[in-house]
């Protein structure tokens, strides 16, 4: 870091180099606690115009930022295309071994089971996947990474019709802060759950007192609480109110975006190795 | 996400598309519980393959991006000289008002604490800085990030002379996962504290039990334990060994992973918002 950018040089005046520091001699909206000697402010005041500067700059960047994650999302999709169709059987590799072909014709398609062993080889998604839960996410075809723009992504799970929900498509978008660091808000699908089916709700009977005789129906009452389930995944934990106090909130969130990050930059990318079993999440932690 | 990329196509099998496929024959090294059929088997080593193509396409990806957070940090560079200069009075903004200069000619140079202000005005920051150190970070004069390679940045924290350590520059370095969102392991300059001035270590005085008149000095002992302090920074936890199943360290880790991310991010770049206490940790989950 000693590379004499801190040398001072031989002009001790600075003037701003644009035009709009014609607002350089407004007071600055100092707090009490940060309240400084005039001469003090007007440098302050011209920090801010040097921000402002950056900023402009920093815009472009994203802005290039986003044009190369863009190509190379189109780069990476005919690969996960291919993977896609040999998970679910769409195609076949090639296999010269007749014998093999007589003895397994009518064995299973594809590879079965694919994205939920991958998942459920990695710890943090495997906390949260029910035994009831692998029911339906067998059903599950792909996993896909889109970005909508510089400021957010959306995670698509696709299923085969299944007899647990209606939608084809499970989706979580996640809008992040502008240096992508940060989640700020995430929203889920809807899940159309078909009846008696659904996995995040545990349905509770409960035998209803006799009123009277009157009563005519004495079906036992049903009453339902909210469960553990991998579907919460996609009913994610609001953005807390900047006034709250309580930041539990705020760790959730965070939470939640570590999940969102571990299927995006882990499972996707890597499903095989997950399926196979050689990657842990202590891997990542390797250099 | 329904770009109908599902859809199949008319062709059922798949040959692999490089010469690495040579080793398709060999068995994949499925461990017992990933057990499958050899045609099923099969597919997997093939998408072995297509893993190892997305990875080559990926890597390109990440010099690239490198390349361009390189020459952005060129474009920032200038600027943050400048910012430098005015906080140490190295230049001063130009300033037309006579009065101001006679009245003030004694004044204060440059912003007093400018970056302990903006240190201090967030939250996670201000967590770690004890009054003592207060003392200490008066003396800091700027903070620059600069990118190591495409696996690691470091963050420079330049001092001037001052009457805690020697070093003129702490600097703490963060090697990072590929894709950028997980430390793998951090280090930091050892700090070379003047006699008696080391704000991480608590120094406790007892004194010694008499064992015999021939006891020439009769000093009292000192002892020393860690105290809490911001300068601890700079001697960050160690990377857990994979084996060990105690999970705090991966978590202190990661705490230690967002402070440096927060300097980088948010205080760098906004130094002045945060001085004017117009910056708050919330505000960087507003969309």
């Amino acid at each position: 870091m000693s590379d004499g950018s801190h040398s001072p040089s031989h002009s001790d005046v600075l003037t701003p180099d644009d035009e709009s520091t014609d607002t350089m001699s407004d007071n600055p909206q100092l707090s009490p606690e940060q309240s400084v000697s005039p001469k003090v402010a007007k440098r302050v005041e011209f920090l801010e115009e040097l921000q402002k500067e950056f900023e402009a700059v920093q815009a472009e960047f994203f802005e290039e930022r986003s044009q190369l994650m863009a190509k190379y999302e189109k780069l990476y999709e005919p690969i996960f295309n291919k993977r896609y169709e040999i998970v679910n059987g769409i195609k076949d590799v090639e296999d010269t071994d007749e014998a093999d072909q007589v003895t397994e014709e009518n064995s299973e398609k594809g590879i079965p089971k694919f994205w939920l062993t991958a998942m459920k080889a990695n710890e943090k998604l495997a906390e949260l996947i029910t035994e009831d839960d692998e029911g339906a996410l067998q059903y599950l075809e792909d996993i896909k990474c889109r970005l909508e723009d510089s400021k957010a992504f959306k995670l698509g799970f696709f299923f085969s019709a299944n007899p647990y929900f209606r939608n084809s498509v499970l989706e979580k978008t996640y809008m992040v802060d502008k240096v992508g660091s940060v989640s700020v808000k995430a929203e889920g699908t809807e899940i159309e759950w078909l009846p008696g089916k659904c996995l995040t709700v545990k349905v509770l009977q409960m035998m209803p007192r006799k009123r009277s005789s009157s009563d005519i129906d004495n079906k036992p009452l049903t009453n339902t609480e909210k469960c553990e389930s991998f579907f919460n995944f996609f009913n994610p934990p609001l953005v807390q109110d900047e006034d709250d106090e309580d930041d539990a909130p705020i760790e959730e969130i965070q939470k939640d975006y570590e999940l969102g990050c571990v299927i995006r930059d882990q499972i996707i990318p890597q499903a095989v190795s997950w399926f196979k079993g050689e990657c842990t999440d202590a891997d990542f932690f390797d250099l």
